[in-house]
């Protein structure tokens, strides 16, 4: 685990821990302090708990990330006092404080330098494999939903996922089945053992879908809703955080901090393709970002490929380039007759594409040893 | 009023009215169908209710649009059937019926060619002036904002801003002061009689808001929250529909169109500036998008040169270019120390600039007969 | 003028002079040094020489900018050495030396506090009136530019632009008449004493284009094609530059600064539409670039709206917009017949509408006191 | 090989042939006409031969394709006449005719089913295996050159990437060692026996450029450059076309059919990032664009990690990624010492971190059969 600046001209090899990077942050957050007590290697457990303790004495709770080689002590809080960070460099057992100056602070790599597992039932995300969540983007029947489940399953995914309250751009589209969706999912979730993972728009629909869903989907359109954000936070339910059309980086890992800062730590990200100039595919698939938001943050992170391209024959170039890319996981869109769905046909695989997509997954996963 | 194709070799001198656009619309919002029936100039008004009484015959409600040359009624809904626009084209007093084949409906030029005027206390938008809200972006305290609402009166104001439930992208900067603030503008408003506009952001607040508000402002970050959309639309009070940061057009209009729907036609667009590759400014203030929108809709268009710019000193210069882009209104923030704003200080304008912009405002909207 | 550092909490009333920006500059170009000296009100002539004398013998030049109240030195060099600033500081006269620490220099306001006047002919760029260059696209016949540049010159333009190079971004699209079609905006200009605005885009077409135009136009593609930059650069002659499709303002000042880097100062910058993700529209007008690169530059900056929006009933509201954000110029497409324009006659505007539009900017820059 | 319009109800298997896509094409680019002439199966050399002579009648010329399953004749002209294709129609052994609506003719899929190889020395692009062009930004000296040459080639590069001359958006920058440095990538060459790719900025320098190199890299700021463009067409050596930062796919390929069009068919397109809102990242790699591109043309697609990130770190993972997106190479910046690089340092791997990320893409191309 590094904590030190990074440095180009002592580039380690590309297997080693990902070092803290130099970038400046943005400014304007001030209103909150973090930082990160680094413990010596030999530190023994009565010195991590003298540092706990006089933590507590300041009203502040210490984060603690017990790693192979050391333990990080993570704090955040409004009032940190500068002189505590003196104090504690001189305890025994620390080697260093290091403040946080990203706005982001509890998503942080620095704050948690091992990666985050979110649980889904006992399917582990962020744990070295790559997950797939696949089905279509709306329930439409149970003979529809049963079907594709059933299929998707047999060819290996390992989360079914579907739509029961759609968001759509135009008053007068279709919006899904609402809690008769949720019902069905529920039921193909009886019949296949398959976990579910299905979207959640507004903070008083939050209880009702979280009686069904394993995982709460918050939208790219609502990744600045923030009582949504906090909404989901309270169930402490694992949340699959879209990353809006436009949103930045850091605005997606903001985003998340709302969430964990509700104590619920079960965050996974999902890169779904940015708003560009490009027109020749629904969106642009941001590689890039899946990359570093896994260096910025200790969060999951999953990609989407049918939204990111729209283009049913663009997924699976584009599925197996995010598994390259680092991806914990893969959400696909699959539908038993594309043509007639009633959204994304266009970028739904037919089982067919689906199946022989999975077993080329599979052969990647495993030359890059995962 | 033109509701013939627009044909570039017959350009109308710009004082015409504005043509119907030649540009196809996106193709996948066939759920509903809108028409509308032109009445011959000598039209009575037995043959326009005959018209009425047909559609009622279909259970569609006919919108009365009477202009000084003719009337026109627009229709609405999810079954028109095709046989009924051949019944009505031979309807004495009928010139001829046309579809509407954009996705917005209600909203569409088309669908109502006179441009609505939405009343705010008697404070008339989109009515030919140009009206000014101003204030500070977040309400601080009682003095901060009655010293701002008097000085912005003084200067020729005739609404006042200011945010009570602040979106912020951190979850540790101050979000505003809720409902107090909602009582401070209040006080403010029984102080200097400036109708209020200020910021709702969740569906469940909503009719707190709108027991102190005069006009819902529904953020950027909102645009497509869709229950926030029909909550607002409920309430039947003036909603002022900020453009998202990477939303198109089209997708704009959309989402008044959410509004709309539920009855309330007092919609006022607002253009805030776009997110692109440009970092020199906050954002990419789209007057392209001001004179399009007022183009494509009939509802009033104003424009935000404080988010637009990001910088105070471009505000003036950007207010002016609203303006004279055929904009309704302007929304400008103003606070009587920017340097101790608690939010976007570096965009908003002293009392002092603020009045010196008025004064040219004044000679600008002389010059353009408005 | 204003050299001090820009302070929100002393916000000047618009009307004073721009004050130095308090962004920082990108800090990869560290090559070249710049400062500016700034000489006290009162400093005598003999005063001013001294200062000019210790930069010969730093085999330094130094750009003299007499303002009504002081006179700046400004000095451009790869080696200014650090003694010398102190040296100079202490000169009789001498108020303060200034580094300059934006990667342009020359174009930078800092370094030349007063507007620069571009001459075309009789016709001044950048001395307060609006100036206004019109003409078709591409010149197609005799008959055709000869007939707009009658029409554009009755209705108030006072050059004429016309294309007989076109870049286009397929090679089996017209690409204009070539020589020929500067022969015939040649005679065009002879008929009407209009002077003569075209584009050049390769090295070596620009002795051939200087012989037959007035203005060198470098074109949004060729915005950083270097070894034009500078072969229009040793012409001396005046130069619009287009800005880039997804050109930073800053990058659009230092391809500036590629033309005046070869002592040519007569650079006309023009804001001719960015790239965004908004289709509904060719271009998105970028009118923030227009009244920062006028604050951030002493050049003369003009706008296109024809390019801007692409639609020609939008041309009319971007070019008063344009005006009243403080553009010194307009560049317009006029074609006699759009319709059969063998480009872009989409955004071209009829004789017609361009004489309307003119005489309601004539109203607006009155308005302006422009 | 498919003829046949897409149809996502009869999805084949991933691993079929692409199928023509259905996007419309855009329309202002019909002053050239193209088809392609399907042979039946069976079809025998005189049969083709004599649609060739008809065609020869009519002054046009058949580009032959043989195919496994059938032969291909495509046609570009101006003149074609529609009368022409129904009689080829009735042709013994002729299946149908296909007219070319894409505005890119001889680039498109359709007018070349078959995979273009463009060979560089005896190394084949596009042959199925990853090409990897590696090397300095910059040609600094004959050590750094040779140096990173020999280490390159350890490691497993197939050709050796270096700048002479470098477009740099500031004037007072270092522009590159020019012909020196040249001789330098020569002398490497001789070495280690690397294929050299460069960039050539400007149309004079064309055969100066192609005396040392082999293969014209055309930079991103030039894809527009249609002079640079027709000049590397000419020399009929292999260029590198390196897709603008705001370029859409289908400019880019119509930059690629400016080059072919000179009668060379040795284009590699090369994806190298794009600019988009997005800060933390220096373009965004849109690997969306790389699989799509493969889809629409024949033509080889290479990608660019070093620039499409920006930062050394995130070059790894989008490698990796390219590769799995079908990318027939990649080219890569490597630099003995990153830190004291001339330009581009942060983006620059070192020997040993290259040496790590060649035995990783070792083994994912074997995964992808490649």
């Amino acid at each position: 685990m590094t904590i030190t600046i990074e440095q180009r001209s002592a580039q380690r090899l590309i297997v080693a821990q990902p070092p803290v990077a130099i970038e400046q942050p943005s400014t304007d957050h001030k209103e909150v302090n973090a930082m990160i007590v680094v413990m010596r290697s030999n530190a023994d457990e009565s010195q991590i708990n003298a540092v706990l303790e006089r933590l507590k004495e300041h009203s502040l709770r210490g984060h603690l990330s017990q790693g192979e080689e050391r333990t990080i002590i993570g704090v955040v809080g409004a009032a940190i006092p500068p002189i505590l960070r003196e104090e504690l460099e001189v305890f025994p057992g620390v080697q260093q404080t290091v403040p946080i100056t990203r706005p982001y602070k509890l998503t942080a790599r620095e704050f948690r330098p091992e990666d985050t597992i979110v649980m889904v039932g006992d399917v582990a995300v962020g744990a070295g494999s790559c997950v797939i969540m696949a089905g279509p983007c709306t329930v439409e029947s149970e003979e529809q939903i049963i079907t594709t489940a059933r299929s998707v399953r047999e060819a290996g995914a390992t989360m079914l996922r579907g739509g029961a309250f759609k968001p759509r751009s135009s008053p007068y589209t279709f919006r899904g089945m609402g809690e008769e969706g949720l019902r069905l999912l529920a039921l193909a979730r009886a019949e296949t053992g398959l976990p579910i993972v299905t979207e959640v728009m507004t903070p008083t629909d939050v209880d009702l879908v979280a009686r069904y869903a394993d995982v709460l989907q918050v939208g790219a359109r609502n990744m600045q809703n923030y009582q949504l954000l906090e909404e989901v936070g309270r169930t402490g339910k694992p949340v699959l955080l879209k990353r809006g059309l436009s949103a930045t980086i850091e605005e997606w890992l903001l985003s998340a901090e709302y969430v964990v800062a509700q104590g619920n730590p079960n965050v996974i990200l999902c890169e779904r393709g940015i708003r560009t100039f490009e027109t020749a595919t629904r969106n642009t698939m941001d590689l890039n970002a899946v990359a570093l938001a896994k260096r910025r943050s200790h969060l999951p992170v999953i990609a989407d490929p049918s939204h990111g391209t729209g283009k049913w024959y663009l997924v699976p170039p584009l599925a197996l380039a995010s598994l390259a890319a680092g991806a914990d996981g893969l959400i696909i869109e699959v539908h038993p007759d594309p043509d007639r769905a009633k959204s994304d046909g266009a970028q739904s695989l037919t089982p067919e594409n689906f199946a022989a997509l999975m077993s080329r997954l599979a052969a990647l996963a495993a030359a890059l040893g995962r």
